[in-house]
């Protein structure tokens, strides 16, 4: 597997690593050690043909007849997605959803650590979620310098999402996941990642009226 | 605009839609009547052709040189998305994530109404959240029912994660919205939307690694 291979991979391959890499962690746990292109797809919800085009990709061929070697496979994709490491996160914004990701389970145990909680309320401001002291909007530089932060995520209402993100930016974060239902404007070193709540359900709104 | 036009949008134009509903809500509460392919898809953070395409195929091709009469836009939109109605939810896993989704402002003033919550936790069964008391597990289909909910999200662990959704589709839901790790095996009629948080930290992770 060559390095300007991996950076060549498509966003749509990229995407659907963590999901083969969950599979695989799942079949490991349970005791499989080699699994075949057709149990893996299914256990990561696809088709096994994208599988193993996605997997040819990483330079992950398998053995025909045979399948993957887990163990191999999980250190393969966790080379290019960068499971096993560390990854500080900032998290701006500490309403129910900020709270919500800095207890969230699955995060922390894939290696996602809560370095900084910023938020402007003065009701919060001074508390303490999972150990983190949520600090003031005019300390958010110092909690990703302090924090080695890598990823931001914004919690915020949509009107303050931009200026977060800004702020986020300033101080050197170059990935952020946005929840605020507001597009943002980066610098194009600069990756967002947006999980839109409302937009998600008013897909599945239009399913409901036009399949009944 | 006829319905069998609308049926057959596809997935992708569906799923900007409520960004461009988002866009022309802001647009109309800053007093603006109407507004032009450019400055709506600047709004979106969309380009401005592929805003057009997704608009003609709505069967709105606003005025050339002046633009969309905002209100039109919003009824159009909405009448394909089902803004402005109520959509009762019911959330089974009433953890941290469950728990800020029952209290979503945006999602609330979206009309996503909670109506519904159910959980297998003694020490969250009889709570009430936002005025809705918590059930246990076998009250799911009694509380799909009564509240006539046509949307159920998953909060649950992963584990967990198939048993709600076969337990949802049997008391009749058929659109679901899982943040559970885990892919889920639904009939055909059932839709599915996936929010992966952990695969959106990966894909950033994915970035970081790569772009330094």
């Amino acid at each position: 597997m060559s390095e300007p291979h991996v950076t060549a991979l498509p966003g749509a391959t990229v995407s659907r690593l963590p999901g083969y890499l969950r599979a695989l962690h799942e079949a490991e746990e349970s005791g499989v050690e080699v699994i075949s292109s057709v149990e893996l797809a299914t256990r990561a919800g696809v088709h096994p043909a994208l599988l193993r085009r996605d997997l040819s990709q990483l330079g992950s061929y398998g053995t025909r007849g045979v399948g993957y070697d887990v163990d191999t496979l999980i250190r393969e994709i966790g080379r290019v997605v960068g499971d096993r490491l560390t990854w500080p996160v900032v998290i701006v914004g500490v309403g129910h959803l900020g709270q919500a990701l800095a207890h969230h389970k699955v995060l922390r145990d894939r290696g996602f650590g809560l370095v900084g909680l910023v938020d402007s309320s003065p009701d919060v401001i001074g508390s303490r979620i999972t150990g983190v002291e949520v600090r003031p909007p005019d300390e958010l530089a110092e909690a990703v310098t302090e924090g080695h932060a890598v990823i931001g995520v914004i919690t915020t209402p949509p009107g303050e999402a931009q200026g977060v993100a800004d702020a986020l930016v300033a101080a050197g974060i170059r990935r952020i996941l946005n929840f605020a239902a507001q597009p943002l404007e980066v610098p194009a070193s600069v990756t967002v990642r947006a999980v839109d709540l409302t937009g998600e359900m008013q897909v599945l709104v239009y399913h409901e009226i036009h399949e009944r």
